[in-house]
């Protein structure tokens, strides 16, 4: 046998994962305007790129999705919708405007993937349960709209050191439980190597998600954690998380769509940008365990 | 019905836990030696006391036990055994030695509970399956010592932030897993709010653990984090824990003993340790719901 995956090192490997399916996180080079990291990808046959709202709406909604498809890119998803467990109804009608809008843009710029970081606490309550079910009550209301426009929300377990201010679903499993209460074409997980790596249980949660799989993201777990803990990613290899297995497990739970390296880290973004984009090139092959 | 646990709120809530189950742990006045800790202790009728192995050896074992027994306290738990995931096998040996001195100390100094901080990643290994089973082999080799002093291990699960550096065993669940494969009267399991309370499988897996809970230990989680992510504890009440939950589960489970305050922060480390104490004693009442 030969082929792109083959290394010699025997047949019961899964095949490599090769660069058409990497996509790169524009958030990995946050400094960058959106045209700026399309080009970026152009100039490094980066065949996909994850787009963020913000970045979108600078560019103008028509304008970005225009330059996305002019360059031949696709897009593996937008980020992102969430942010849910506001305080009163009219902070949580809010809420769902605002989730629906994402709905649409993600649909617009082609994408069919939008990613969802929940929200934590309800400010002013410590009732985990409490934020857990307005979640999933958000959720339940904005599944016919993304049935409609054929946009997936994907859930994404963000790690527990989160929990309270950013995300009350801390674990892959708990991820899954909650998509497997909506259909399967409107709600899916997002697997994102940094937030669950640490998950004893995290090879059965990925298999149990199988095909709601709708998105997997990687980058590293780098210790020290910096002051602000949000921005302790790192390039792939540049940590402690073993991703061959993960991708594995991914890849055999049936998902075959693009690997988003996004990367939150003060030094990446203020690396030059065509660097940050080789060393992202670079590395992809570790995260099929070819390193 | 009237009694301590009593205040009109209805006859189904659990009685509270009163002052008289209160212990401190000494790392929450860090800055004492073990004699000074055992008088604050005495000087604000706190009835129990969990040492830390440093301290001990400072004071001397044998002194360290007659001061406490001298001053009528109980000692809690032993803090700390673990740090099992050493590179090399003298690594291991050392670990083991090691471990085998803290339980023969725990017996010296009158408490039933060594607890286990069980280490991170093998040095040089990404590898967490292999970290786990280093952890879980070298449990099994001290039962045999445990059983023979009447010393109860406590697995205790560290958040999933700690899992590459201290600690590969990151939930409750996996905590429980570990210790069901041992004796009862060796391995248990330690319940500690900050490391676990963001877990959506918390109350099942606190009466899972059952009888195995062999500490409890309570201290609240503090938005922002600090640089030092080990010190981002606080004042019970002073953060996003909701205490009253848990602890009616721990109780519902059948654990009836000491519940240390233990809190890593360096505010409080540096605040007068008398008005530490007098705080630990005043927020007590909301860690069973009474506040």
């Amino acid at each position: 046998m030969t082929g792109p995956g083959h290394d010699g090192a025997g047949a019961e490997r899964p095949a490599a994962i090769g660069l058409d399916r990497l996509s790169l996180n524009q958030a990995t080079v946050k400094h960058l305007g959106l045209k700026e990291a399309v080009a970026l990808c152009v100039r490094h046959d980066i065949p996909a790129i994850g787009l963020w709202r913000d970045r979108v709406a600078e560019t103008g909604l028509a304008e970005a999705a225009a330059a996305v498809r002019a360059a031949g890119l696709q897009v593996s998803s937008l980020c992102r919708g969430g942010f849910f467990t506001q305080a009163d109804p009219d902070g949580r009608r809010a809420a769902r405007a605002d989730n629906l809008a994402a709905i649409a843009e993600a649909a617009e710029l082609g994408t069919d993937t939008l990613v969802l970081v929940c929200g934590g606490l309800v400010p002013g309550q410590r009732d985990l349960g409490l934020a857990r079910r307005v979640v999933a009550d958000a959720i339940g209301e904005l599944v016919p709209e993304a049935q409609r426009l054929g946009v997936r929300l994907g859930i994404e377990a963000l790690h527990p050191m989160f929990c309270a201010d950013r995300c009350v679903i801390s674990s892959l499993g708990e991820a899954v439980d909650l998509a497997l209460r909506f259909p399967a074409d409107a709600v899916g997980v997002v697997v994102d190597t940094y937030h669950i790596w640490w998950d004893a249980r995290l090879a059965d949660q990925i298999a149990r998600a199988g095909r709601r799989i709708v998105s997997y993201q990687v980058c590293d777990w780098v210790l020290p954690l910096p002051q602000d803990t949000l921005l302790g990613r790192g390039h792939v290899g540049d940590g402690v998380i073993d991703f061959a297995p993960i991708t594995a497990g991914v890849t055999a739970a049936g998902y075959d769509g693009y690997v988003e390296v996004e990367i939150f880290n003060a030094e990446v973004w203020d690396a030059p940008p065509d660097r940050t984009a080789a060393t992202v090139r670079e590395r992809f092959a570790a995260v099929s365990g070819r390193r």
